[in-house]
């Protein structure tokens, strides 16, 4: 019970990456009660974390002796460092889980882009646990279909609109007028547009706007 | 998901009871971004809770009405009135069911006093679940099991000052320096010495320091 | 009386529009106690917003059905879309009215731009309300002329510092030197500068730098 | 306006008096953003206080130069010291208002129980307001009234448990079984039961219980 | 820094003791933003300061297990168990000290009853400090000489209206009409009143309603 | 004692500045329970301290009207007013002090870049008061020294990143890369390329770009 109750120590909560994913998994375990840790690399986004959460988290910036540390008292890791479009680093190294407490659980919510435990090979909603060090392993491909109906609704607020702008406009000329869609090519017309995904395959990118 | 996101309704959760394990349920809810209702007989209790809560918790007066119109627009619909050594009234009668959202969840933490549900019958942790007119029950017996760190040390924080004085006293010492012992007592040399329990089973009862 | 006390449960008061206008109107129902629902087209406001008010208030993205969903509950609603310099869409239709509670109350705070209500149309301080379909309209012209004291403050906070620039530089080398009151002139020499103005209108608009 | 905006000072709010009302009015004046000061007779109660607003709030202990000192800087004076049965004292003396600033506003919710500012007399909802010394006073009588639906709902959920034990049981038992309802009796076979109104009366009283 | 700053960790505070001395402390110390542990017996208490702080502090039952855990990782241990009249008990034994950090910061507020450091004696505010197995102590008798200001009003504010009623009625008037003078008693008559003190000083106490 | 304790009211704290180390003021002076106003010439700025801090800080804009007023209330004036590379502007005149309560306390946070008082002048760590018509001042040149081990590893955190690209592509690579690197060259090849540097010592400045 990661809040703990009046008298009971809460559960240590470890989370990788600030952003989108890190900060609503720290809003939900600080609201759980739990003692939360958030590991960042920009201090910036530390700051702005600081400013909502004041003294219900403790922010630290990315190294490897802060990630080590944190690691060892944890009762659950999040891993949630995603970097569009190209894999995730590996931030927990293998010999980090033998000083981990026994029982404990990391999440890796950057599976989808590789997962960013060294330990960490994506599983299935339907058999998604597994252990490495005596550490439970949880690393579901696709994690928000275990909330479908909420997740829907999110997606849909979030591409809607371009969908609408793509239909009146057609490709070519919604990519003219709206830079937030030039953005989200990641191919054209046979050639990959996008840096991150070229990268993480090894292969050249054009730009898009030399192809339209 | 109960919290939603930005953009995404929340879930709205319905508490009936705002004792400790009402008050926990809805610290928790609160924490994952719920939108809470809690309803107690006792105002003193609600002005309690909307003093810590302030505008996070919607606070209702217990009666028929109200219960019957928060349970028809629940996502999760929490049972936690427990009446020491009573068993619970039956607040969310059958035809409410009926209103219920499909899909909609119900808990009933007084199952080990009977429940507060009419529709409530107590199950195990292996076979948690049941459906009555499409609204899934989740009604375990000893539901802190599920939580057996947490809930081992915070029964012996709550519990072993005393059993330290019983030790060091014996029993009937204890009970007449400790008036919170002597109120724990349940039988004694063969009588009922606590009222609840003897309504409840339909039998007489002595007054403890009259056996002692 | 919005807030509810203890026991009896507050209003719902739906804000359409995050911006600086719905934002202080949610701050101060909530801090009423009332129930706060914001729409906005804007996923990042929500976010933001979601940030300072965490569980305090649901956001909700702006569409037809849940500004639909959202006016059928209100006891509130604040019209507080501005889209500078344009006219505001009329987001709350006619329709929608009759599906409203009797005696709702509807505040346009976008009146000076032409109100966010199909049924709006610009009242007075001496005569500020109407009723349509049995739904309170406040509808003000120059609504911050009802707080003298505190927008007198509040626009000479805003507008002095350019006072006081245009005063010591004169409007031409002002406007070469700093953008924001570059961006403020609607009008120069004869033409319009500033498109939202242009558009409303239906005239053509001229970039203020080719005029200098 | 009494929160002010950002960049413009907030107006200054005191409470005389920290209970229910002297609470409700703090929670109000707090959300909307006002600097809010309560005095009060009891330091458990400023510190009951102090941890539910921490520094929202200043708690002052209440004597004649803090009341005095108060006054002078406020914007809003709410007068809210209700002794149950008995007169209110009279804390802002006429002399006060001479220091107050222009335009201030007193209101007396203690005008029921003859008011806590000698200068009040109970006004009506028609004709509610007075000026003395330039300072506006706000003094109606049955002040509930004025948000008929919510005071009407906390009125029943507070009396109601009462009526429907005197109904079932009549007035002698119900007075035999409950402290809370003997409590409550102010005159009894033509004798005051209750001190407070014999002592605001001039007369003597009877113990209800020599009575029943 | 106690507090920290964005990507650096706060400090360690553990407070022995919920009391009004160890709240204040948590008070400020969760202000400063440290990491802050109170440790008390009561678990009432540790559920209201719960209540307040939710999951800006952790609150622990007290038993050796916790003290000795707790404090190895504290960089500022505050000792504030107080037993009104009663000599504090020694809750941080000597050998403890060897298991915490060097540099960390030990504070006995309790040093006016003797102190709940085994290894704590008073100091004064012109020698304040000294160091024992490499941990600072400050154990300075008479501790809240150090804000004379805001002491002298907290005091007065506390003890006034009992000065006032015993300069009106005379002392054993006020003793009968007021328990709470009646309980502050310490010597009438000659015989001690008060059981705390009786027992630190291995003397008899008489009942202070006898010698009246 | 800033924060006073309930009953006592607590001291006023005005920070002029609402940058970091302003907002980082705020944060620990609104942590300790005084009452904080916040002037700053950015209206943007005081918008956002104020949805972190809501009614806890008075923010008001920046002029002399308002600088005069507050600091003729305060208990402790911070300076904060820091324009990187430039002097600070001098906030507070010296007639100023003649109208604040004797004992008053002032800091210069900006004293490396000239301070922000007309009154102010560098101290050191071991000499670092003098008093100005009964002000003390606290004007240290390094402040952070006084904690060394939070500054250590805070500045550490901003300034390794910087490092380790210097370290890994030399000085001419890196500038070319990094925007941020560039942006922090005072000097090169014996040329001023800084212009607030410039113009506090009244030299001529060149663009880097060009030296590269």
């Amino acid at each position: 019970m990661l809040g703990g109750v009046p008298g009971v120590a809460p559960g240590n909560v470890v989370i990788l990456g600030g952003g989108v994913v890190g900060h609503n998994s720290a809003k939900m375990a600080v609201g759980l009660g739990a003692a939360v840790t958030i590991i960042d690399r920009s201090l910036d986004r530390l700051r702005a974390l600081d400013d909502i959460y004041s003294s219900q988290v403790v922010t630290l910036a990315s190294n490897v002796f802060n990630v080590r540390d944190a690691v060892r008292h944890a009762d659950l890791v999040v891993g949630a460092v995603l970097i569009p479009g190209a894999s995730a680093p590996k931030l927990v190294r293998r010999e980090m889980l033998k000083t981990m407490k026994p029982g404990a659980v990391m999440v890796d919510v950057a599976i989808d882009q590789g997962g960013c435990f060294e330990t960490s090979h994506a599983t299935t909603h339907t058999d998604p646990i597994y252990f490495v060090d005596g550490v439970l392993h949880y690393c579901v491909s696709n994690m928000p279909a275990a909330v479908p109906h909420t997740s829907t609704y999110a997606l849909t607020n979030a591409t809607f609109p371009y969908l609408a702008e793509l239909c009146a406009k057609g490709l070519r000329q919604a990519c003219e007028d709206n830079a937030a869609i030039r953005a989200g090519v990641n191919t054209y017309a046979g050639h990959i547009t996008y840096p991150g995904v070229a990268e993480s395959q090894g292969l050249a990118w054009s730009e898009l706007r030399a192809l339209l």
